[in-house]
């Protein structure tokens, strides 16, 4: 079937209207009318041909939420009418460490939701900026949430699991002190979801200006990291630190922050390289620098009941497809609270 | 009472023989006769004062075995005549976190051996090159070993400990594939140790003229690391990985060979940083780059016990106190296997 998307034919031009084709539902496959999408920072990085290797057309999109519309004759997690979502993941090997762990996003075979490997036309697969899409039961997740807060929810699909997933991973809970480096579309998820968890959350910010608003997302306390002394008010207390500044920046402020045994995990990757750790902050508490990569499918499964349960969502702001590109240029002035989601009614 | 002691009086001057003094015997104080003390590459920084803060005149060595020559009052478990150890630490607070878990390693006023803050002349610790040494109790070692491998034990209270304590916590043994980055004092160690606990061994060495050697420390394998295609044989297939390496070095290379959830600790300390590691390396497999220092005083203990039960020693070459200012510059040549052992016997 053809549909309306939003993509780019090139690196250098920017996103428009473009007709795909989504695969008729195999006897596995559940299609989905997407309602939202969020738009993450990836997007941007791939569909401007930022990162090596973009498949054109691209269509971005990987926080997909909607309704199924149709279901293949051997699904049976799904039906027809169900509010599904659709995270970074379409496919993985299915017989490795790490598929049979769950863990599918460290699959060396996983395939991304726009970019990836795929029989599919064009040969490689198209993102949620479009109508509709088609996958495969099994990277399909279901959505608790009352269906008036799906635009709000389409963000859990790629930052509530990349930061769920480290914060689980490292134990945030009570009794642990927490902190998030960076406030924006990951960082906001990552308070909020800290805090649900029973941590005590410290959130890091450079402009004095975030304040109030990372207080209001659910942090107990806020630290400017360019203030010396309100950083070195926290030393060597830090049972984790979740990083999710993408720019190169001094690892080392942070790291002598967390107590024996902590972990700094960075789920952004800077462009170029962050200034190099100095060894004895690492040595001197067994401290770990850590990276940590979206989620697995069940964890993310995980993740959207937690926040269905707790009433979580992102903060966005609702635009429709045409708005993308002006969309792309704020999100890089930082000028977003905190995810922008497009209307993919819009795209008609 | 006033000893013999070989020491520096600054760092650019050759090591001599030097009288220093010791306090008689508190009540919870082991007097120590020193038979041998290993030569540590921290002892030549410290001594010439390559590390900030050296305290002159500076008696290094911490790796340190005698016979008991007489206990405080309320000295419980030693007596006059037993084998013990002294390693690195000579004090610490006893009462944190890091105290309360046998981390005196980790303690924020743990003193070292040499060079740490003390009430007793000069006003700084004095080393193990020397012919007795006054220590607490609890930073006193138990050695069962046989008498007659008493100077191959000495090494043991560093690199020994230093390698065994994150082999440990990171959980080398059977089923685990760990790799050791540097066949030197520590790394030989390293090997030897993970390969007695059960691990499947690889060794990395710069160096094909190693590989024999290494094979006879116990390794199952010896990868040439600036052999592209032998490192690429491993590539995400090691649990564990000790870098004994405190030259700057390509830390990435050694990332990529890590599988999911493996860990890369940093036991050395480079001068100038390393080449800052690549965060998509991390990210992919979170996978977690650490440091570790020495180890606890239970942990010390431990690992002594279980090398007197497996025969393990440090393969050693025993020099005479004179010949120290020779054996530094050897050691800055790699021209050790794999370490230098002071008879004590030689100061008087």
């Amino acid at each position: 079937m053809t549909i309306q998307a939003y993509g780019a034919y090139a690196g250098d031009l920017p996103l428009e209207p473009i007709a795909i084709t989504r695969r008729a539902p195999g006897a596995h496959d559940v299609q989905i009318d997407i309602a939202f999408c969020g738009v993450c920072h990836s997007d941007l990085h791939q569909v401007r041909a930022e990162w090596a290797g973009t498949l054109f057309p691209c269509v971005p999109g990987h926080e997909i939420v909607g309704r199924v519309s149709a279901v293949g004759a051997h699904v049976s997690r799904y039906q027809p009418g169900d509010l599904v979502g659709v995270g970074c993941i379409v496919d993985s090997c299915q017989h490795c460490a790490e598929c049979d762990d769950g863990l599918e996003n460290y699959c060396d075979h996983m395939v991304g939701t726009y970019n990836g490997p795929t029989a599919d036309a064009p040969g490689h697969t198209l993102g949620g900026y479009s109508q509709r899409i088609v996958v495969d039961e099994r990277y399909v997740l279901r959505i608790g949430h009352p269906a008036e807060q799906l635009a709000a929810v389409a963000p859990l699909l790629c930052a509530g699991i990349t930061t769920w997933s480290p914060l689980r991973h490292w134990g945030a809970g009570p009794g642990k002190k927490v902190g998030v480096v960076g406030i924006g579309g990951l960082g906001h998820m990552g308070i909020k979801l800290a805090h649900a968890l029973g941590a005590r959350v410290v959130a890091f910010t450079t402009s004095d200006s975030k304040r109030q608003a990372a207080l209001a997302l659910g942090a107990d306390e806020v630290v400017v990291s360019r203030n010396r002394a309100e950083m070195k008010a926290h030393t060597k207390s830090f049972d984790f630190i979740l990083n999710t500044v993408a720019a190169p920046h001094d690892l080392d402020a942070f790291l002598a922050l967390l107590r024996r045994d902590g972990t700094m995990a960075l789920v952004g990757a800077p462009a170029t390289p962050h200034p190099s750790p100095n060894v004895f902050n690492l040595i001197m508490k067994r401290r770990n620098l850590a990276g940590s990569l979206i989620g697995g499918i069940s964890e993310t499964q995980e993740m959207l009941d937690f926040c269905a349960q707790h009433g979580i969502t992102a903060d966005i702001e609702l635009i429709r497809a045409e708005q993308i590109n002006a969309a792309y240029e704020r999100m890089l002035q930082g000028d977003v609270k905190y995810r922008f989601v497009i209307d993919c009614a819009t795209l008609g």
